[in-house]
């Protein structure tokens, strides 16, 4: 097979620095355009100082034309802007967004979630999901999911699907602050973060909320309520996802539904029992440390996932669903052990 | 009033010396004797570095006899230790128990969580529980709550003494890592815990979760199941509680419940609408931040809870409640301002 | 003594906020006008959620109207805005800029590193220098040191005024994140600052240096060179400076001078023999820890010290300063004890 | 060319963990034998939940026997442990020490750190200094360098050796806690450590200095002291060394004589003017960062230098040398580029 050219759109960022990161890695591509917004015109060094091997490279602006003439492009930017540039980048391209335009299947809840015009959706890029990876496979347009739903979805898709527990989920999530991106704002600068616990978005008001019901329904075949709580907490990178729902029964076969639903995903791992996850153990990986146990007392599926929200929860996925589309194996280039300690 | 003479039992671990640094700073107390275990013999400068005007001091055996001729007696020891002792301090004696001996009033309860004999319990040391604080005025024992049962209690116990929720609740709590105590264990080594967030206890086995249910019950007036997944994060200190239950209703009047029930309290702050709170607002203060809204779409009543572990999940409380019991106003010597950034 | 009345212009930054933390604690003072630049009209809890007690005050423009008819103002505010505006304070008020502006006695100097006019000197508030604390008595203007300065300074100048070492020092100062205060700045986010150490102003280009040289050579009695490199680290607050200089004999009666240069000093503790000063003893403190040692091998006097930048390094001293000031004890109102762990 | 089969000695720990963290990406090595001390027995899994691969593999006894049969054995070992051990290896095996035992070259200097009988030294495994790659050509025996003379070794010997500088070097380098082991004690504990600052082995007794002044001499040409100064700060990998010395003339031609240094060094990265080294941009990759420059008013030329501690610090370097050792391209997966953020 020949090297496929690839183009980060948003690489000045810290999902395009964590594509750019893996893809250096992947045996099978070579790193093409490289643009920005506001970056554009400055070496790539000044926005990611750890991508030695790419610090002169010059930061274009992220327009059809610079993106042009590659096999695959990365979006990495604000919503609402990937549906135009993907019109215009030809339908050979694999495109692979990872933000949020192309998640939901619902219109209205595009609209009631984000507001404007629906930009239709693509494949969802959470492989693991029952039926997502024939989906994904020589696909020319890839959905990436949200940090947050990929870590619920995967916590808790496989006790819906397999009828373990009542459609109404309570998930607290707690994040490093890379996911809220490299925004100039207050509450982000380290003096605030550092030392300090807040939650955000509370109430189901997060705009990830959406995307874990349509999964997590999807997967119960029913509707799915989802009572979601995102904590920030002071880390660079990481979602533990503590995810709950009320037994269907006794909870009997717990254990066996999780170790089936994962027995051949490479990168998803059930730990072993009275283990728990911790995120340093994921971090740099493309991988979800899961456990799972039974409350008998309060009557509830409890569920533990662990990721990198920036490399399973982004930008590794992208490279896995790439990987899919182009008919590679799916574990190319990409790592299975965290940077611990 | 006369000064009081206050001994500490346990001064060289984390809850010691966070009861030493509010009683330096207390106008009606000296500092007696102090005491600890394996570091008996020690100066106390070497355990609590920040504690200066007491660097000299040198550590005794915790006995009956080195605690003996004090007014106030604290005592931060290992659980199982506090009943044999304090009936050898004299009923006159104000014993005030950080440890978990005396919180549980049902012996059932103890047995099955902590095992051994049930040393019967002591007046609770949470005031803004519903008829709590009378039972503190001028008692000679004191148990001070654990410091996840005090988030998890103060931010769900309205809701459920007002019939705004059904009695199945779900708690995540995320803390820093002092919680845990000065215990030289791998896990809770800095290169450990910095970079990661982990869940343990996972399942409603963490023994908070007995206190969570006896408060929440004698709110609600009936029995109430506490799914409870506390999770460690990479700060010193602060405990941020999520917390919801199904509405009973539709939740109207929830933010006038919360207003009604602490808007006497001193430590207790209901945050303007849309305002989150944040553990490091609550550094070294004896306060407690809460928010409350309704997830409408999951019908579910969300409150999150902020508190130092140490200060009013601990030691802040445990002087709040020597306040009570010596006939002092409340608030004396209590820090209403966190420190930060 | 009647109650003082105080305003503090540039309340919403973080010298702002220490300043508010620390005098809600004075018993001595009232809190009056609030003043801050952009953030004017807003509510002072949107900026500082831990000053409970104030979280409803709104900020007012920062302008001599505002401030007028204060006992004290204390100014917070980014460099060369200070001398206009005390010029219309009138002599009476006591003016206290922990700003630059008055740090500086040579306006050549002020030239070369601020630019611009120099607005002239004001008494320099490290009462521990020699002969400072007689200048701060009763004076209507303070300078308050630089945060760098201060620990740079009460760790060097005892052994440059004995003549123990020769005047060409090094001085390495690690410090938490808030000394940048809050600016929105990316590499301030807590994505980038967690987990990365980081020098910055290297090679004797950060504006700190003139203050310690004119401090340094002050105490030497001839010109001293000062080699300073700063380093940013992962804490919100805390500075650790590393200092040494050649000995100029043996070394011998090191520690000696030491103590007696500050035996009386309320604030300063030199550390017993072979314990290392750490910043988390002395945050939220006004205190300052050191250390002391000769190393043979390299024939350099070594000295380490401790302080929290945002007190003793800026507020702290402001209020040490404003006590001094008033005439009131200079303890009044400050904390000797850190917030640990 | 054949599979490599390497053995590691001290797995559970935090240099075994990284050097299997970097040996499982090598495309020519397989890994055997994994051994330990007190852990022997137990699954790697949990001393190491990062290296998923690797969970089930059951530690062995740290013996000749469990260690003999492989090409390359790694000895992560407490000092003192290795020359026994590689003893009974065979002349034909590659072991490469990454403790103590053979890095210093001077039976008195190790008597004088260490005490005992010195073990003789072994090729220096800092291929970057003047002569030292041809030594680890083919060689059988690699002392890997200590973390804290690798970072002072790369920022001064460039300088030493063109004599831009008087030989005597100050060095305050500031380390994440994984450079301390796995230690269970006290102050190394999480709450201890983060929001903490603080320094240790004060005054030139840390033993990595007789190790970083035979390094300087060696590129000088004559002795050289140094005043080293290690700090300890809150992230669990990096250090950021500052170092300095006093010019031998006006430092002209700095800048150029690093850039000579540095032109063919795959790891070394002298970074633009302007930019400055962080830890961050090295995090789990074998590079060292570093910038230069010339202190005009205190006559120093300035270097600071960025490295991984367990990487290019430890692990890496023990790759590298293996590399070397067994005649591989030096930088055969190796990774040049950090995880940030």
């Amino acid at each position: 097979m020949q090297v496929m050219r690839i183009a980060v759109a948003g690489a000045s960022g810290y999902a395009g620095g964590e594509l750019l990161r893996l893809l250096l890695a992947h045996p099978e591509v070579e790193i093409g355009g490289l643009t920005a917004g506001g970056s554009a015109g400055t070496p790539l060094g000044v926005h990611q100082p750890h991508l030695l091997p790419l610090a002169e490279r010059v930061l274009e602006e992220t327009t059809p034309e610079t993106l042009a003439g590659h096999d695959v492009v990365f979006l990495a930017l604000p919503h609402g802007r990937s549906a135009e540039l993907a019109a215009q980048l030809g339908d050979d391209t694999v495109v692979i967004d990872c933000g949020a335009d192309h998640r939901l299947t619902d219109a209205a809840a595009w609209d009631r979630w984000y507001g404007g015009e629906h930009a239709g959706s693509w494949p969802y890029g959470l492989p693991e999901l029952p039926g997502a990876r024939d989906a994904l496979r020589g696909t020319r347009r890839v959905a990436v999911p949200g940090c947050y739903p990929t870590a619920a979805s995967l916590a808790l898709f496989p006790a819906l699907a397999a009828g373990l527990v009542t459609p109404d989920v309570v998930v607290t999530a707690v994040s490093g602050t890379s996911g809220a991106g490299k925004s100039l704002k207050p509450h982000l600068l380290g003096a605030e973060v550092m030392g300090s616990l807040s939650a955000y978005g509370v109430g189901g008001v997060h705009r990830h909320t959406p995307e874990m019901v349509q999964n997590l329904s999807a997967a119960a075949g029913r509707p799915v309520t989802v009572s979601f709580t995102p904590v920030l907490a002071p880390l660079p990178r990481g979602i533990l996802a503590t995810c709950s729902a009320p037994l269907a029964g006794d909870g009997a076969g717990a254990r066996e539904t999780y170790e089936k639903a994962y027995a051949d995903e490479p990168f998803v791992f059930l730990l072993p029992e009275g283990t728990w996850p911790t995120t340093a153990a994921t971090l740099g990986a493309n991988t979800a440390q899961l456990q799972v146990t039974v409350d008998a007392d309060a009557q509830r599926l409890v569920v533990v996932a662990a990721i990198d929200n920036l490399t399973k929860g982004t930008a590794g996925a992208a490279v896995q669903c790439m990987n899919l589309a182009l008919g590679l194996p799916e574990t190319t280039g990409l790592p299975l052990t965290g940077v611990a300690p």
